[in-house]
């Protein structure tokens, strides 16, 4: 976990009312290291082209590869260090959609773009929305590592 | 992390043509400790409600709840260990849809059902297939956590 440091001028906190659709924001990179990857994938996804060398060159991933869910939550890492910082917090209630694009290899430095999708007040609970969210997250070549369509619980300026 | 020990007997290894729809897997079930959750927490969602009891109570969550990556990788864990061992392992491509139900506190014990949605051979490379699964992750009141839609790459017996 090599996280850039959060930059000592902090974005402003933002409500529901002050994400529209198109907006973008971006998050530092994420170095990922082979000791990190087998430690996550030995507690959560103990499979041998996570663990071995050997194993995962006979595998599908050609070769030793993070767990997907290494991955995810990586992006979630970089998520929260983005200079989008949300009143009630990140909130997840559900993913439309995940797509794991290609193997994230030990020694890669993975960066997130987020942008906003859709905005959506709550008709039941008014103090607060539905965003939709895409993350697109890419490795240091450029090329999509993951992408996924998260909807957060965004809690609004003043209800209604 | 706590699950309970693989049975001494192993399922047999199973390839795409052994998987139809209906078909369901159990597996065993996994105990987070509050150490865990923080642990998690502090390297991939560092966020207060995931971190400091106080915190937690005046936010959404209202108590202490894991990261719902957290949660999500709990689930891969009780995945790797359940009944249902494939030739070429567990490699997910996609998520149709995931949704966190509810919090997941520290000394829950999670466990997880897995269940075959559908399953198609590949066109393009008929020696594999895709299964489109879903999980089922429920706490120890049978409340329902996190539900989810993988699709997985499954290696055919035959080819075609």
């Amino acid at each position: 976990m090599t996280p850039t440091p959060t930059p000592s001028n902090p974005p402003a906190t933002l409500y529901l009312e002050d994400l529209k659709p198109g907006m973008r924001f971006g998050a530092p990179r994420w170095e990922v290291t082979e000791e990190e990857l087998k430690r996550f994938a030995g507690e959560f996804d103990p499979q041998p082209f996570h663990l071995d060398h050997e194993a995962a060159k006979a595998s599908v991933f050609g070769g030793l590869a993070a767990s997907g869910w290494h991955t995810a939550a990586m992006m979630m890492g970089l998520f929260t260090r983005s200079e989008l910082k949300l009143a009630n917090g990140l909130v997840g209630m559900s993913i439309d959609g995940l797509r794991w694009h290609r193997p994230v290899r030990p020694g890669d430095a993975l960066s997130l773009e987020v942008e906003i999708l859709e905005v959506r007040r709550s008709t039941s609970n008014p103090g607060f929305g539905v965003v939709k969210m895409r993350w697109q997250g890419s490795n240091q070549n450029g090329e999509p590592v993951i992408e996924a369509l998260p909807n957060l619980w965004v809690q609004a300026r003043r209800a209604g």
